[in-house]
């Protein structure tokens, strides 16, 4: 079952279930956030549903979640967090492979996948983050690794903005990321864990995750063997201490893999390997005008959440 | 006006006015959230309403917004950061003066005023902070520290429940607060600013928070001259690089004065004037069976926002 949350001018937006080839769809009532609210008595009657209503005009989507009470990211890709924090010239946590990294996003204003990322200045070193994430039903506090995949119940693509160049003075507040987090993009459509067939298990989602910027390929790392820290494992360490709310979000952090032939997910990476192989970064941060795409296909070559496409521009003050 | 949300069953309860002296009310239709989206059209209806409906049973209310999109807390008390720092063997920031230090919090589950702390371990170091915090309507993305403050409409306490033990491990990771901040308790009733009367000027409350552990008086330090950083600040570092959401709760952090005989609202602080004064720090954190109580009363000595009153107790496994 593929969902989507069509803009009716709401600020929750019309659930809608999408046709398995993504280009239709059909107004299922409600909000995607009160379906994960009664999950177990929604679920059965929405994987009905063909999605065969309108041609869908994925311009019209909001984030599958427009806002989220829960969106917390993890950093699982071991790769991805001793490369970027080597950009920094920060050392990574002694806990790397012990204790998941994640910390507390802002749910409160989600970007459409065909939504621009405005901001002020291009000084502030604006990257792209492209991640898988999870969104979960109801889930108690102290719930095992195990039980946690249980509570599984959607899967999407991110987009995790991330304003690089305030990130180090943030970070060295201690108080972890604000200012340098700004709104966060999601792919179209969020899927049932069964949409990726055996692409899902372990709690990871065996595929490559595709990125480009203005059209030229980024990377296309799998996101399956070196992520760390399963789902389950994540949302199990953000649930430590408290519960979280059906409607949570639960990010991957960005997808990395070892081999330099997979590319990059963020362009801090991409500079980083360059100063190792050359003693200089390149290639820029995003500028106003930049276009970012993330994706992720099947094994028959077809979009599985729809792709994110966003421009870069100056925001409006 | 004094709002509060009656537990109805709902995750988001029911929105009612309550009368002046806090012992009745009347529902007003809807939640808090849906009233503050729609602010400018029912804040003026719901300002006629007297509150006289039903005798109100505190015990009966849920926090005023069960869960919010965004919880962002300040620590605009340079007494409290110097001191807490300083308990941890950690450095004030650099920027302590000139960049407010604020965290992003968990909004999917508050705690009631008079709902249960439940935690699994007392080592995990189980504190109460008193804070004030406001709520938001929509606040755009750059706003200047004085527009912010228009955007605050009403005020609240908050008991922002720290597990000591596990922060200096966690803010070692680099990434900030995730299961150190479990969920956060708020006052019965959110006021708005007039009910404050010349309290509320500066961008601060310039009223005493009280607070108590186990009826014995913590502290009753001022709120209003040592707030380094007024809440429009506070809202406009938040909203530096996003925009906030109508229903954003901004919180003040522990409110603290450099005046010893204030005590203090917290332990932590408690514990490091002992350290300071004795060498040895004597106070425990709290165990299960103790009581904490929040309370702001105005010139009259009647309570503002009602109390907090929690127990913390074991949680069920």
């Amino acid at each position: 079952m593929k969902l989507a949350t069509l803009n009716d001018g709401s600020r929750d937006g019309a659930l809608v279930v999408v046709s398995r080839d993504g280009t239709r769809a059909k107004k299922a009532g409600g909000t995607l956030q009160s379906a994960l609210e009664g999950w177990q008595e929604r679920a059965p009657a929405l994987s009905k549903e063909s999605g065969d209503g309108f041609a869908l005009d994925l311009k019209q989507l909001m984030a599958p979640l427009p806002r989220a009470y829960e969106w917390i990211d993890g950093s699982a890709y071991i790769n991805h967090i001793v490369l970027v924090r080597k950009a920094r010239g920060a050392e990574p946590p002694a806990t790397l492979k012990t204790d998941p990294l994640m910390y507390q996003g802002g749910g409160g204003a989600f970007l459409a996948a065909h939504e621009d990322v405005a901001h002020f200045r291009e000084e502030d070193g604006i990257d792209y983050e492209a991640e898988v994430a999870v969104i979960t039903d109801d889930v108690p506090m102290g719930v095992s690794p195990e039980r946690a995949l249980t509570h599984v119940k959607l899967l999407l693509l991110v987009n995790d903005v991330t304003l690089r160049n305030l990130v180090p003075a943030e970070l060295e507040k201690g108080f972890g990321f604000l200012v340098s987090k700004p709104a966060t993009a999601f792919s179209p459509f969020a899927v049932t864990p069964d949409e990726l067939g055996a692409a899902w298990r372990d709690g990871r989602v065996h595929l490559p995750l595709v990125s480009h910027v203005n059209g030229v390929l980024s990377g296309d790392p799998q996101a399956g063997p070196e992520m760390h820290f399963h789902f389950g494992e994540l949302i199990a360490h953000a649930a430590k201490t408290r519960r979280l709310p059906a409607g949570s979000i639960i990010g991957s952090g960005t997808v990395s893999n070892e081999d330099p032939a997979r590319g990059v997910s963020c362009l801090a990476e991409r500079r980083m390997r360059e100063k190792i192989a050359t003693g200089v970064m390149t290639t820029p941060f995003l500028r106003f005008g930049d276009r970012v795409r993330i994706e992720m296909k099947d094994a028959a070559g077809a979009s599985i959440f729809g792709a994110i496409e966003q421009r870069v521009v100056k925001a409006k003050s």
